[in-house]
């Protein structure tokens, strides 16, 4: 197979039915995701076959059990799916809305109209689920995509891909609008990385190896983010209860998801009140700590030297992202101290701050330069359903287009429309 | 000189500089810049002397006397780059506004807050006058900048920048906010745009071999816009008059600028009202027409045989951004030609429709993809003073970020802040 022939094709078919999603109105859209979950219900013996025998090529080729486990579908997860597609209909069409229309001096009216990015190319890693929810998102936002999905995955991916096409043909749409790349053929994802001219954006989502290859090798602007090093502050004016809820959730809720906290920060004033009763809670469930100085020998004291699950930080713990039991903690002398920790080790992605002082929680908010920055609450709300997008395509810790969650809205951009009346420049 | 290492020590500075205004109030940015302003005008001799210095060794080195006139300075010119610094202090801040926070279930609030983008790096030509303008922009944007102007302007930037440094200093800002590089060594712009650890977005202002380069060479996001390949479409059911004196002003009210039209497309069954009244007013300007063959017949016809700057349009001509009194003119039969021309050969600058009918006027603002789409006004409308943004750091084909002229809204980007009252994720 001549894969750069393959994707080249693929690519030229997505950005020629990129034209008509774009233009297609929100009716035409949503019909095609509801035909797409009603596709997916009635063939989901096929889906789960498909899997069936990703499965068995997966065990026998000796994939890790917890990549296998992620892999696999169930009737429920099926239907899952198919609710996926139905509240992304269900969710409002951002394409062709325009901004409040301004009358300038000279008399044209100016205003700026959300529209399609065009192609999107998706690499994603194991849960079959994606090629689902990518292709909603892309189709609802008015963009063709190309996934390539992981290639341990490829049949349930296919068979998926067949229930999108009937939906996109039942609402006379295209099928060429969501291409499933159909090799296993890693210069496939390099291939897609360098098409330029049809692929307007990447989105890599997968773990760190994934991402850094995804850097490594695309010159097409990318939605991504790498790391996840997440920080609690606890400042002095703390509300104790508080700051001893937040940060057990932020650690303990998951561990192995982005927002999950990495380090915690304790202004010493407030960690004599804090710090044990959080090392009590790390302790029952398991979290080693990772303590600067300060931070172990007040833990140790306050807990009778019964601490047997704290170890000096490195350097390079604050660096870390654990997505593991294992927690960074060091004890600040001021708010400065503490941002400054985050400006050096932080990833950008998700940092709080517990306080009941409202000028250091606005200066955190304003001085944190992370993707999502919160007061008085856990990181694990940095989520494209908790912050009220209805789904999300990724978390963007870059700077540019979309920071944070990214939704339909980050999967679209916006140009200007001029309205005159005969106008001409003076 | 180790260039790579000088720049690289600009880069650190421009970094550590960027946090100080980045946090900077409104005030400060303002005093800052009003003070720039006054320096300018003040040492308005030095700058001046030094212009002349720059022009007379161009002079001695035989640059084109076109580039030596755009080099030149004069007491205006000063003033008016005096007075651009205090429009720009002038417009809102965009930084710190939060969007409304909408309360979401779990009670936590979230809004976007503006922040500034970090380290901006410029890359220009000729004009002195840019250094003050990006500065301008910059430092109102909360960001540091690395300007890279061209070397034969390279002392009068110098003293720019000197002005600019007793701005910020002033203000109490540190004068690293805005760095002007003082090599003339061309590596220097290939080590610019390779730091993406120092600098977060790369700005090409200039012509197309340099806008090229810049693509070439960076792996830094861009704001920029290669070509201007701008189209006036002449609707059937456009108005005479209008279309007429639209089409005449979007290509002759100046040349040389990207939002100059190209091309003009004509409905077969409007052609003969209005095709004949522009030939006329082009011939009269000195504007070469490269036609279609039934364009070039029907002018001929009409203009009786005198028609003399009529030339036959080759396909490279649909693709020329001619900068020149030279526009491509070709007759369509319908308004899906007229913009499968323009998505086959624009270059997703500015086009504008001329037409009364509103449904038409919706299929074209929706469907052609380009960072301006007009209704009945002159694309040399496109530009960020017309479109109210009160300056421009240029204007971008890009779809992803900021499309369109881009102010200081363009240089700056939206974090999420969440604000809870002790939440944790269930």
């Amino acid at each position: 197979m001549d894969v750069k022939a393959y994707m080249q094709d693929l690519g030229r078919r997505a950005r020629a039915a990129s034209h008509a999603v774009a233009k297609a109105d929100t009716d035409t859209k949503n019909r095609a995701l509801h035909a797409m979950a009603a596709a997916i219900r009635r063939r989901h013996a096929e889906i789960l076959a498909a899997n069936a025998a990703d499965l068995a090529q997966a065990r026998a080729a000796g994939l890790e059990p917890a990549l296998v486990d992620r892999l696999a579908l169930s009737s429920g997860s099926v239907e899952t799916m198919a609710e996926g597609l139905e509240q992304v209909a269900a969710l409002p069409d951002p394409v062709g809305a325009v901004s409040e229309l301004v009358e300038r001096p000279t008399g044209i009216k100016v205003g700026r109209m959300r529209v399609p990015l065009g192609v999107i190319g998706i690499v994603y890693e194991s849960r079959p689920n994606v090629t689902a929810d990518a292709a909603a998102l892309c189709v609802k936002s008015g963009n063709a995509c190309i996934l390539r999905g992981g290639s341990e995955a490829i049949r349930a991916n296919l068979a998926i891909a067949e229930c999108v096409h009937e939906g996109l043909r039942a609402a006379g749409l295209p099928a060429d609008a969501v291409l499933v790349v159909n090799t296993p053929d890693r210069a496939a994802v390099g291939e897609l990385l360098r098409m330029h001219e049809y692929v307007d954006i990447i989105v890599p989502r997968g773990g760190k190896s994934l991402v850094e290859r995804v850097i490594a090798e695309s010159r097409i602007p990318m939605i991504k983010h790498l790391d996840g090093v997440c920080h609690v502050y606890i400042d002095e004016r703390a509300d104790a209860d508080k700051a001893v809820r937040i940060a057990d959730n932020a650690k303990t809720q998951r561990y192995g998801t982005c927002n999950t906290m990495e380090t915690l920060l304790v202004h010493e004033a407030i960690a004599p009140r804090v710090l044990p009763a959080l090392a009590r809670i790390y302790a029952e469930k398991g979290v080693e700590l990772r303590c600067d100085e300060a931070a172990a020998r007040l833990i140790r004291a306050a807990l009778d030297g019964a601490a047997p699950q704290i170890r000096p930080a490195t350097e390079q713990d604050w660096h870390t992202e654990w997505l593991a039991p294992v927690l960074g903690v060091r004890i600040v002398t001021s708010l400065d101290e503490a941002m400054a920790h985050i400006a050096k080790y932080g990833s950008q992605h998700t940092d709080a701050i517990v306080t009941e002082d409202e000028a250091r929680a606005r200066r955190f908010l304003r001085e944190v330069d992370s993707s999502s920055v919160m007061v008085n609450a856990s990181t694990r709300f940095a989520d494209g359903f908790e912050y009220g997008l209805g789904a999300e395509i990724g978390i963007s810790t870059d700077k540019l287009h979309a920071r944070g969650p990214v939704g339909l809205e980050g999967l679209t951009s916006q140009k200007y429309v001029v309205l005159g009346n005969g106008q001409v420049r003076a």
